[in-house]
C-alpha cells in the first residue's frame, strides 16, 4: 500500500532513510533450495557503491551486506531473507543547511507537504541510497534466472549517445570503463565530458539500455501486468529517471506496419525484433531491450535561488560528494530491477495453466 | 496475481474476450455517497468507440454498460460496482483464419504458448476491446477527482508532431477533430495522412499527450510506487504502447542540473516544470504531463507471410474493419488510466498522516 | 482492499446486490486448460438454492450460472472468468418497511453508518445472496483440486448434536436428508425440530462440520497465512458464523501435551489427528477438519421492538419467505469457501522451492 | 504471497528464525505524525519476553527491539518502520537431536516436506519466537488507535475455566498475578496447576478472551475482510491456536433467534450484544470481545516416540527450557494482533465514504 513493497511472488519490502542507523528489506517468496552466491552479491553491491571511480560521488560507505534470516547452511529455506546495511557515513553535522530549506528538483518539498514531517538528513527515505537494497534483492533474483541474462550499459550521457545497435556491442566492455558504457572510444569521450561538467560543479543526465537475454516465452500476465509495463514501472520508481520505452520505443510511433510487424521465421522466432520481445504483454522468447531516461542529478555545486519551509527564499549550493552523472552507478540498478520483475513473472507463470 | 486487476483502493478488475458474449468489470472501493452522472460515462464510451469518423474502424459496436451494483438511487453505495458490455459484432465466421495462423505482431503465439489454448475469435483476451472497461471505471473516477483536470490529445501521428507546448494550445479543439489533436491545422494534416496509410491498407503509429491540471500536493507512494512510475505502467499496459516519459522525458537527458532544476517560487510553485507535476515521486501541486508512444497497428490490409500453429509457413491478410491509427481512439483510454491512478492515489493520500 | 476479492493466485471478487438486477462475479488466476464440468457447478448451485426443501426459505430463485468469459470450447483459458446470476424475485414493494427501520442483528444499522447510505432492498450486499456467487467459484475450483475431497454435514441443530466421529460416518447420506447431516436418525429429529421452531416464527443456530480427504502435503504459507488461519478466515466471512475451531478445536486445549501430541508412524502419517491435519499451518497430509458454527438467522416471524434510522423506537416482524435454519443451505457454502482455499494454496505452494 | 505480511494499509512483514542472527520486520503505512511511546513498546515485549515468571519458560532473552528508521526526532514519518530484535540464546550444540528427527505434533515434518530444506536450530521459522516482531508491530498500533482499548487475559487453562462475564471482571487484577487471568483466587488455582504440569514434565492448553472497549461504529470491510474474519485468521495465525469464536459463539448455535437477536435503544446501542460488538462484519460500537483456544505445547519432557527424517522410529525427549502453559505469555500476543487488525481496519475506513 505504502509503496515499499515491489513484486507478488518475489516480494521485495525496503526500510530506511540515508542518514539513518541502517537501510535494509525482507525478500519473501524467493522459493526454498537456491544456492545463495555471496560472491555474486556482493559484486553487485561493488558496481553500485559511492566511490568506486573517478566520475561518481567520493563519498566512502563500504555497503556490504548482512543477512539475517532464510538463508540456511549455503541455501534459501522459503522463508523471508531479512537483511541490513548499516549507514557509517552520517554525518548529522552537514545537514543544517537543508533542515529548514527546499532543495529546488529535490523531495524536501513534497515529503514535507505529504508527510508534515521530513527526516531532512541527506535525502532521508527519497535518497538514492535506498537503491542498495534493490541491488541486494536483485543479485539474488539473478541468481534464480539461472540463464536468463540481463546486461545494461551506458547508452548516453548528455547528447553524446552510443548509436551501435546492441547486437553489435561487446558486452565485456562494460565493466572495463568506469562510465559503463558498452564502447571503448565512447568511454573515453563521455568520461571527459562527465569530468568536465563535474568541473563546472554541474551534472548531466544520460540513458541506461538494458538487454535481457535467453528469455523464456510466457511470462508477463495481461491485461494490466504486462511483462512490460511492469518493467516500466519498475524502471521509473528509479531515483532520477524521466522514462521508458522498449522495443522499437518512440522511434517506432514513426513507421508503418508494414514496416513495423516482426514476420516470424518458422520455428517462432521473429527475423526483426521491434516487438522488443513482448507481445501482448508477454515474453515471445525473443531479446527484450529498453531504454531508461535519468535526468541530470538536482545538487549541484552552484548556487541556486530556493525557499525555505516558512516561504523566504533564500539561496543554497550543494555541500559534499554527490554524482555529476549518475547512470554508470545506475547500471546495477537497473539490471537488479529487470531481475526482480523477471523472477516475479518467472515464478507466476509456473501457475498460468495445468 | 494473474493481471486482470488495477489499483490498490480504487480497484478495477476486467473480464471478457472480444467475442465472447460479453466484457465487463468490478470497480471495488469507490468510497460510497458519489452521485453518478451516466451521461458523462457514456459520452467517454463514445469517444473510445469504435465506426466514431472515418478514420477509425467501421465496425459498429454500441458499446453500453450496464451497472449490475453499487449504485443506488443515483448514488455509489460503496459497494462494489458490476457492470458488463455486451459483445454486440461477434461474427464467428470470421476468425477461421486465424484459427491456427499466428498474425505477426499479435499477441496469437504468446497467448498460446503460454496458456496452451487460445480464443482466436478476434483477439480473445488481448484485443483492445477490453480497454472499454476502462473507460467506464476511468469516467467514474473522474467523477470522484471533482476538480483535478485530465486533457489527453494527440501529439504526433506518424512524423506529423505538433510541438507547440500544451500550455499555448486550445483544448478545446480536441474534441472538434476526428484526430483528437489540439490545432485545428496540424489536425486536417494528420486527418489526410491517416486517409492516405489507410488506402494502402497500411496502418502509422502515433504519441499521445496527456496533462493533468489542478492536481493537489501529495499524491503518489514512495519508493516503489511513485505517482509517475504508477502512471507509466498504467499507459504501458494499454494496447500497442511501447514508451512512456513525463516531465522533461528523454529530452531532459541532455540538459545540465543547472538548467533542468525547477526553481522555487515563495508561494512552493516553480518557475520552470521540467520535472512534470512530480518529485520523489509526489505530486508538487504543478501540471502533471506525460507523452505515451503508440506503434502501428499490427493488423494490417497487406499480404504478410507469416506462420501456422505447426510452424508451417503461410501467408495472411488483415480482414474486416481495423484502426489505421489507433492514437485518436486511444485518448480516452489514456485520460481513463491516468484517472484510475490518481483517483486511487488520491483516496491513499488520505492515510498519509495523522 | 474494500473486501470484495479473496484469494492470492486463485482470485474470487464478488459484486450484487440481492435486489439489484445482477449478482455475480470474476475469477482470476484459474489455471488454463481445464476442462469445466458445468453440470458439477449447477449441482452445487441447487445444493444452495432457496425452495430446494420444506425446511428452508420458498423464495423461488432459479440461481442459474451465465459464463461471459474465460471459458472456450469447454476449457478454462487463463483469462478471468466473468460471471452473473440473474436476480429473478426482486420485488421493490416489499421493503418499505425496513427502508428506515434497523432489523435487530441485521447489518442495517452498521452499514448506514459506514456509508451514509444502504441498498434497503432486502439485505442489499450483506445478503447472504452473495454466497452464491461463492458457490459457484468453489465449484470450479473443487473441479482444479482433483482427487482432493472436501466433505461438509451439519452436525448441530441447536443442542441437538451428532457426536459421531467423523471416521465413523457415512457421508452418502448427507444429501439424502434436507437437514444434510450424515445419519439418517438424526436426519429426522433435526428436520422435525426445525419444523417445530419454524411453526414457532422463531429460527434456531446450528453447526457444521468440515471434513477435507486427500489433501496433499505442503499446503500453506506460515506465518500470517496459515492454512488453518486462511480456512478460518474464509468460514467466519460466510454470513452467520460466529466461530471456527479446527482439529482438537476448544476442547483440545483441556488436554495435556502427552494426550494431544500426534505420534508419527514410520511413514510420516500419525496415530492419532488432534492436528487436524495441518502443522505449523502447513498441511501434513493428514484429514483436515474443522467446525464452524452459525448463529439462529435474525429474521424471525414474530415482532421484535426496534429503531427507525432516526432514532424512534417501533415494532417489526419478519416478512417472506426466510430460513428457519441456515445450516442445510450453508454445507456448500462452507465446501465452496473450503475449496477456494485449498485451490490457492496449491497453486501457491507450486512456488514454494526450486 | 509467502505469508510473512499482515495487513493492507498498516501492514507488517517479519522475518527470522528463532536461532538465526536475529529477527525483525517493517511496518508500513503507519501515518506520519504519530508520536512514538518507547517504553510502552518495551512494556509489552516485557510481558511476551521468556523467564519473565515462575510458571513460563525460563530462557533469558532481553528481547530488545532497535528501530533503524521511520522514526525521526520521535514521531513516525510515513516512510517504512524496520525493526530488528537480536537473537541472544542462540545455543547451536542444542540442536543436533532434532536435526533429522521430527518432533511430534511440531511443524519440523511440514516444513521439511514443503520447503526441501529447514533450519532445525529451535523452531527455525515456525518457532514462537516470531510473535516478539508482532508484538512491537501491535504495540505501535495500539498507540495508534488512541481510545480503543484492547484488553485480553487468561479465561481458561487445561479445564480451569473462569466463567465470570468480562463486564464483572476487574482488569486491573490481570497484570498482578503471573497467570494474567482476571481474578485472584482462579489465579493461584491455575498457577499452582500449572506448576503442576510441569513436575509432570507435561504442558496444558487454555483459552484467552480479548474485549476491545471505545470501538468506533464503521471498522470493517464486507464481504470478505469482515472485521471478525480478519480477527480471527489474525488469532489463529498466533502459534498454537486451534480455535477462535466471538460474541455468543458455539454457544450462541444453540440459541433461537428470538433469544440471540440484540435489541436497539434508541441511541442505537443494543441492550444485549450476543453479535460481539460486529453486524455484517462491520463494528456497531458495542464492545468486540472474542475467544481464543491454544493447544497444549507440543514440547513435553517425557520420552516420546517419533521417527527420523529417513523414517526409521526413535525416541526423544524435549530439552531444554520451554513453556508448560503458553497462554500466559500470549495474552499480549493476542492483544497485538487485535490492534494490527483495528488499526488496519481504522485506516481503510477513512476511504469508505465522500
Amino acid at each position: 500500500m505504502a509503496g515499499n513493497s515491489f513484486g507478488k511472488i518475489y516480494n521485495l519490502t525496503t526500510f530506511g532513510e540515508s542518514h539513518g542507523e541502517a537501510i535494509g528489506g525482507i525478500i519473501d517468496g524467493c522459493p526454498a533450495g537456491l544456492e545463495v552466491d555471496m560472491e555474486a552479491i556482493d559484486l553487485e553491491m561493488q558496481r553500485r557503491k559511492p566511490g568506486q571511480s573517478a566520475i561518481v560521488t567520493q563519498r566512502k560507505e563500504p555497503d556490504s551486506v548482512t543477512f539475517l534470516s532464510g538463508i540456511f547452511e549455503g541455501k534459501t529455506t522459503g522463508t523471508p531473507i531479512g537483511f541490513v546495511i548499516q549507514n557509517t557515513n552520517q554525518k548529522s553535522k552537514d545537514y543544517s543547511h537543508i533542515k529548514d530549506t527546499y532543495r529546488p528538483s529535490h523531495a524536501d518539498y513534497t515529503y514535507d507537504k505529504k508527510y508534515g514531517i521530513r527526516d531532512y538528513r541527506g535525502g532521508g527515505r527519497s535518497s538514492a541510497r535506498e537503491t542498495a537494497c534493490r541491488v541486494v534483492a536483485g543479485a539474488l533474483a539473478k541468481q534464480l534466472l539461472g540463464d536468463i541474462k540481463i546486461t545494461a550499459y551506458v547508452s548516453a550521457v548528455g547528447d553524446m549517445e552510443l548509436t551501435t545497435h546492441y547486437k553489435e556491442l561487446d558486452f565485456s566492455e562494460i565493466e572495463r570503463n568506469p562510465v559503463r558504457t558498452a564502447d571503448s572510444d565512447m568511454a573515453h569521450k563521455m568520461e571527459a565530458y562527465i569530468k568536465e561538467i563535474r568541473k563546472q560543479g554541474d551534472t548531466i543526465g544520460g540513458v541506461i539500455t538494458c538487454v535481457v537475454e535467453n528469455v523464456p516465452i510466457g511470462l508477463g500476465e495481461p491485461v494490466f501486468d504486462k511483462l512490460h509495463a511492469e518493467l516500466g514501472k519498475a524502471m521509473l520508481s528509479i531515483n532520477a529517471v524521466k522514462g521508458f520505452e522498449y522495443g522499437s520505443g518512440f522511434d517506432g510511433t514513426r513507421l508503418k506496419g508494414s514496416e513495423h510487424n516482426d514476420i516470424f521465421n518458422a520455428d517462432g522466432t521473429t527475423q526483426t525484433n521491434h516487438s522488443g520481445g513482448v507481445q501482448g504483454g508477454i515474453s515471445n522468447g525473443q531479446d527484450i531491450y529498453f531504454n531508461v531516461a535519468f535526468k541530470p542529478v538536482a545538487t549541484i555545486m552552484q548556487k541556486q535561488e530556493t525557499i525555505t519551509k516558512e516561504g523566504e527564499t533564500t539561496e543554497m549550493q550543494g555541500k559534499g560528494r554527490h554524482d555529476p552523472c549518475v547512470v554508470p552507478r545506475a547500471v546495477p540498478i537497473v539490471e537488479a530491477m529487470a531481475a526482480l520483475v523477471l523472477a516475479d513473472f518467472w515464478l507466476l507463470n509456473k501457475v498460468s495453466k495445468l
